[in-house]
């Protein structure tokens, strides 16, 4: 690398502890000038966005989640007081659960089971990882993010004979989430089937009036929290969805919500070159063409941070794909992200990224704290962390040697406020790079039709055991197709059948017959 | 879909418990004849291989991870005595761990501390989860997978207090691999702290005669275990570096072997529609145009598969993503592979499957058998594995609909047969599509350059501190460069002193400058 072409495009924020290196990005000269335009606007549709403005047309709604961390910025008094009393209320609920006040049945609480999915999760479970440390954490944190019964036992079974000193936690904006829904529900059955009250040990996360809210009021559950419908699930990490679990695990909140209002500031200013958020979004633009035609690759050297592409998968990847802009035209947007960490990937696709097809940018994070206490000497006075550092200049320089881009952001430590930076870093880029594709990068319009298709499987299945419960006879896929009649889809109908045969709890035998389509299906309780 | 096409293109094994489905691939209809002759040369250089040719050509080796499961295939019968040799050696060692006939300082052995990085851990990760139970597991298994040092410290932070009862297993062919060197001495370290000889609670695996294989002698560790030349990390799971772990856990891991013996024996026939080895590296073939055009998203609807993508990231990028062919043509190779699990992705980024750009495949992975025991009753009679394969079946039917393409393995149950059968499925395709393509999959010529860039790094870093610690004065970048002279590259230098000045310890202090670039380092005993 040049020194100049580094030393021209390294920015660094002493006030942050962060630097951004975009110089292994092969843009030309005048590519950021040519963007000013675009990211003035961008700039500009972002202070609406912070404003107030309905940036998220489609379902009409404001996005508000830059004033979890500045509620002086809510457009409202009304917002600016929910948002402080929410915290508060947080900060309250975890003292009391760690001054054992509130307690479980069997004592303090010393486990948390969270149920959620996708945004309900991803930001606490990468929090939790990163911050996490097994003999300072106030409660150690589980989770339940599928709806795999298979999933939920084997958690359940390294609770045994805890529960009664867990707390559970479920989250879901709309209380309707079938897969949340579920796990709540084989939560209960557990805390049921120990002999305990699970409304004495369960908290929701969820919009007022949902039906996950009427019900914890019914039953009586510990606590409430509000999710508002102008913060999205996967930029909840800074509201009570990821602040509630990092307050009770023992993490400084404030120092998140404090490391995000800082990158915000620095990430406001309309100085694109000084702007790490506007250089994000910009590189994402040039690498990509603005189209997605190369994957961005994180590659975090830090342990910590293992979990920091999962969530960015999702708050890129579901804000930015899309099939229309804003204006309505077709245009298949997207960038598809992946990544674990390193230098555990070297010994991965290192070997792909470096000789293979050129079809990413990489994205290092450095830290340049490598632990606390003593280092062990490792070689010639050398320590682990200086292999960790060795690691990645080396391959970073490796993979530019061939032609392979890179962009490499540098945090002093992992700290409650360096991960409220890079929340905030990325939420940021996305909502600038969203304006500069001309996309909403705030709703997610292709999630519906699955589930669409989901309850349309399930409406068919149940014909099908409500067939073969009223049917004396063993019939095959076509024969149960053809009587279904209209809903059926002979191939749904096969694999639904599959499935039913190989759960003996369902009482579905099976016999086999010529080929794999003419086997016969029938009710049968001895099918166990 | 249409029930033709899907009966015609739907895989069954009986004997394996496993379908697949390409029906879902939107191959013209003479495509797989179109491929007849390529495929059956692929046929070819599998049936050399696996009778010992030199299938990895440039470090001259054989390649024979398929007699580990079908040890008469071997070439010579020294190599099908030390085969079983090995397995008898594991079992025996296990029984004794597990009878307590081999215990720690402290007792019977309770733990297992895995040291290993990329082949050497994946494998165990991805079985370690993928077949683990909190109750039933034998031992319990934790990982060093890289030189993070924060990292080993939280794991060591996790087992206090049990080192005395803690297995150490050290994986590393040449030995030398520095990572793995670091994290055993890190391990060390710990034991000695805690008072406990490292050595008596230490196994390696490793290549006879390496470093590590010595020093296992000197230090008189509890047991060695041979690692081959002629078995790649990659595939090295069901050589001791995945049996041993796995046996240790309580795994069966003769059904381990067998699974993956009955996958072998069905995708080793040459009729290529009968084959799913064949079939789904054909289908790679035609997504990708043979050229990585489009990534692999691994989508299995199981938890416990969830490490399966990141042990195909491996497996699949690290073979397939080479810079050159067989002949010596350029062809940067690959495909870009990721994925966690369903449903939950469905909640990540399955939005930017559906709508977004059209640049992957799916390959959905369907586990029939949702769990042991009872169900819980979630909604309408329908349980969580119910929801579960609606989401599956509803989620590829929404991408079919937008005309995104994938692939459907079904698996009966999660098992140890299971896991061997799908271990050896993707062995073969990666083996068979690498004929296809006409690349070396054994080798990875990349890997080295960055090692060698690490290695250089270090030597740089050793000349900075030497320098500071024999320099009065603090000195600027700029200084320390030009007076370390032809090695030096500033840009280096700059990252070296920021992270020597982050870590107290390492006594550098540094004074900030005017700009960024002209701050000053010095060397001082107080910078602590």
């Amino acid at each position: 690398m040049s020194w100049n072409r580094f030393k021209k495009h390294f920015l660094h924020s002493a006030d942050l502890g962060f630097s951004m290196d975009i110089s292994r990005m092969n843009f030309p000269d005048d590519f950021l000038a040519s963007m000013e335009e675009p990211i003035q606007k961008a700039f500009s549709d972002m202070e609406a966005l912070e404003k107030g403005a309905i940036a998220n047309p489609d379902e009409n709604r404001m996005v508000g989640h830059y004033w979890l961390r500045n509620p002086e910025l809510a457009p409202s008094e009304n917002l600016q007081r929910a948002i402080r009393q929410n915290l508060e209320d947080i900060k309250t609920f975890a003292a009391n659960i760690h001054g054992g006040h509130v307690e479980g049945a069997s004592g303090p609480f010393t486990n948390l089971l969270l149920i959620g999915i996708g945004g309900s999760a991803l930001g606490p479970q990468f929090v939790n990882q990163a911050l996490g440390h097994p003999q300072r954490d106030k409660l150690a944190l589980h989770f339940f993010d599928n709806t795999d019964p298979d999933g939920m036992q084997t958690i359940l079974a390294g609770l045994n004979g805890q529960l009664g000193r867990t707390l559970c936690i479920v989250v879901s904006k709309s209380g309707s989430t079938a897969e949340t829904r579920n796990g709540m529900l084989e939560a209960q059955a557990a805390y049921t089937a120990a002999g305990l009250d699970f409304a004495k040990h369960a908290v929701a996360i969820t919009g007022e009036e949902s039906q996950l809210d009427r019900l914890a009021v019914d039953q009586g559950w510990l606590k409430r929290f509000p999710m508002w419908d102008w913060v999205g699930g996967r930029t909840s990490e800074l509201a009570g969805v990821g602040l509630l679990p990092a307050a009770l695990q023992g993490i400084d909140i404030h120092a998140l919500l404090d490391g995000a209002a800082a990158m915000d500031r620095v990430t406001r200013q309309r100085e694109a070159k000084k702007n790490p958020a506007a250089l994000l979004a910009l590189m994402w633009f040039y690498a990509t063409q603005g189209r997605g035609e190369k994957d961005m690759v994180i590659l975090p050297y830090k342990d910590r941070l293992m979990l920091f592409s999962k969530y960015l998968q999702q708050l890129i990847m579901e804000s930015l794909g899309k099939e229309s802009d804003l204006d309505g035209k077709t245009v298949n947007q997207g960038i598809a992200v992946y990544g674990n960490k390193g230098s555990t990937d070297q010994h991965a696709y290192i070997q792909q990224l470096r000789e293979g097809v050129n079809n990413f940018f990489v994205t290092f994070i450095e830290v340049l704290r490598d632990q606390e206490g003593e280092p062990v000497p490792v070689e010639d006075g050398f320590t682990s962390g200086d292999f960790l550092q060795g690691f990645f200049l080396g391959t970073r320089s490796a993979l530019h040697e061939n032609k392979r881009e890179s962009i490499t952001l540098t945090i002093k430590q992992i700290s409650p406020r360096s991960i409220g930076m890079l929340v905030a870093l990325y939420e940021r880029a996305v909502g600038l790079y969203a304006s500069l594709i001309n996309i909403n990068a705030y709703h997610q319009p292709g999630v519906e039709a699955g589930k669409k298709a989901a309850s349309s499987v399930l409406k068919l299945k149940k014909k099908i055991i409500d067939l073969l419960r009223s049917s004396p006879e063993s019939l095959t896929v076509d024969q149960i197709s053809e009587q279904i009649g209209n809903d059926s889809d002979p191939e749904l109908v096969f694999k639904l059948l599959e499935h039913l045969a190989a759960n003996p709890q369902r009482n579905i035998a099976k016999t086999e017959g010529n080929d794999q389509f003419s086997a016969t299906y029938v009710f049968s309780t001895s099918a166990k």
